[in-house]
């Protein structure tokens, strides 16, 4: 039984031609969701996982497109037949969701009202209205019940939400590297992140395709600096440490370590596929999501009436969102008297370790959805 | 007894008209240095002290320029009568350093060679380029031997450098919030600063000053980043928390927390202010500082042949140069037989707690600085 890919997989669109009315009050006539799936569904439909993409991701979760496919999905460690989300036993779906730029309906799509893309127009959504239209992608696909919703980071806000607001829809919600809000730090940097974005004078505000050009500058500072919030000192040390690109240092300001050559090259890599307006929507819809808000603050009252079962994981060195945030998860369940397993993974590589191999990580993975019955 | 302000100071740019080569090999024909004095240099000029600045700071380091000043000096709380850094009994001097934008030959300052502003023209300068510049000015001061040179962040790497360079020089070395070298992550948010800077379509290769423009985006970006590394997360938290500034979100790409529109007054009031060439300089002068370096790579050999002694102090929840780093320094020292006094401050405000208000740190500072002898 080894493990492996997935394979050759295919994305599809899916129409929801019923209109959803937004957080914000907005209503959007109709949409679309780019999703894959993997793995088969089981006559009583009992077997459905979905995966929740963070900032950056989206459908593609694992597999290849074709067979010379240099890149596989962004979780493609994690999901495949034996591996730990087996797609032997589940059937997996990951999506693009509102306000992506993968495919599903988001500012480069054709607002119905005036012919030409949202840009600019598209609402900040939020991951209650994420999920309302995940419960509206379960329908479609004849899935009452997820065995599970999965995500790390901002899809793991999308997990608890799903616990939240559809407490008999969701059997297990593994919630990993995430937090139930954000602290003042974390809205500081996505609010650097989009005034870099929103000052680049190719910004347009927001109307850039118009003019023929793309925020790259923005976009490319934004990543880079989210890149290094995404990582832990100690795992930078120790993969650049203070290393020169050449030999000997410059005097000007050019690149002399190769740290900067590294963060250069994932800001234009970056810059070049990733919508601007989508990225200043998705760091909104991370400072916004707050469920206790609702409960006068309360996290305890807001999980009060979760049915799922939970595994909370967090990594010791994650410094974005820290094993505290996730602790405060795991206590107001615990208060709850809810069924919550937490598992702290020793780790040098900061919040993207949630991404990484690691055999404690994917140990407790493993196990605990063996467990989970189908 | 009691504490008080310094009162009405007045700046004095003092003219160096014999050349110095830099570490880069460069040479400036000539160079001034703004100064402020505070208290009395005694008769036997023992009793002098030597503030260094860290990145944004300067010359005005106490007291007012008139009598409705709105503003003192950036270290009016330490410098003073009575204060830890006590003018009724120390000759403080203050500088702005090289390659500075507050009066001191830098990039704003006109090339002798071309008769025009340096602007992009301006040599990377070193730490140690910066004593070698304090060392002359300590000549003209007819200061043969500081009784301490006193800095924090950069301005503490300053002060290890003298002590390294000039060891009979300086008698007290205080080494504040510092670090005996950048870690990849400092090294990583210098070059993302940098990064908005040298792409902002303003900053015209350096040149600005002849579009007469100045790259205020990319200041106010670098700025607003800078900021948040400087102050801890459970500061921000307890300062600002999740407050929004109106009564409700706004679902668009405004302001909708009260850290945002801090962040922004931050940034405009710096870009406002400071030139972009001196922040390029100095970002690179502080990824530079790496005295062990010359001794491959030990900070011991460094400091073997230093003779001043050490107060080095840090904050617990400084995570830019966090108190390991301080012990890295404090360990070298003891390797060495070197006398030194180790204080590690608990605070929430983190790197920018070396500039606060806080009596265990002022009472540490004091309490060593009485015991040197002048």
């Amino acid at each position: 039984m080894s493990e492996s890919s997935i394979g050759i997989v295919t994305a599809q669109k899916i129409a929801f031609d019923t209109p959803i009315i937004l957080q914000n009050g907005d209503t959007l006539p109709r949409f679309d969701l780019m999703i894959e799936t993997y793995g088969t569904l089981n006559d009583n439909a009992s077997n459905a996982v979905l995966i929740c993409h963070a900032l950056s991701g989206n459908h593609h979760v694992a597999g290849r497109y074709h067979a010379s496919d240099k890149y596989a999905g962004w979780w493609d460690n994690m999901v495949g037949p034996n591996k730990p989300i087996d797609t032997n036993k589940f059937f997996v779906v990951g999506l693009n969701n509102l306000g992506g730029c993968h495919g599903s309906t988001g500012p480069l799509s054709e607002n119905p009202a005036t012919g030409k893309p949202y840009a600019a127009d598209f609402p900040v959504v939020t991951v209650k209205d994420w999920v309302k239209s995940q419960a509206a992608l379960a329908d479609y696909l004849g899935i009452k019940q997820w065995a599970a919703v999965i995500g790390g980071s901002l899809g793991g806000m999308q997990a608890l939400q799903w616990a939240i607001d559809f407490p008999d829809r969701i059997r297990h919600a593994v919630v990993i590297a995430s937090s139930p809000k954000l602290s003042t730090q974390n809205i500081a940097f996505n609010d650097v992140a989009r005034q870099a974005i929103l000052t680049d004078p190719d910004f347009h505000a927001g109307r850039y395709a118009e003019h023929g050009v793309v925020p790259r500058r923005g976009l490319r500072i934004a990543r880079m600096m989210g890149h290094i919030t995404y990582l832990a000192e100690k795992g930078l040390g120790l993969k650049f440490g203070r290393e020169l690109k050449e030999d000997a240092l410059r005097f000007d300001f050019g690149v002399d370590f190769q740290i900067e050559s590294y963060l250069h090259h994932q800001g234009d890599k970056f810059a070049e596929v990733f919508d601007a307006n989508t990225y200043l929507i998705i760091t909104k819809t991370l400072d916004y999501f707050d469920p206790a808000a609702d409960f006068s603050g309360s996290l305890k009252q807001a999980l009060a009436k979760v049915q799922a079962n939970f595994l909370v994981v967090s990594f010791s060195s994650d410094w974005r969102f820290a094993p505290d945030r996730s602790r405060e998860i795991v206590r107001a369940l615990i208060q709850n008297g809810k069924n919550v397993s937490y598992a702290e993974i020793e780790s040098l590589f900061g919040h993207d370790a949630f991404l990484l191999e690691d055999t404690a990580y994917m140990d407790a993975m493993r196990t605990y959805l063996k467990n989970v019955k189908v």
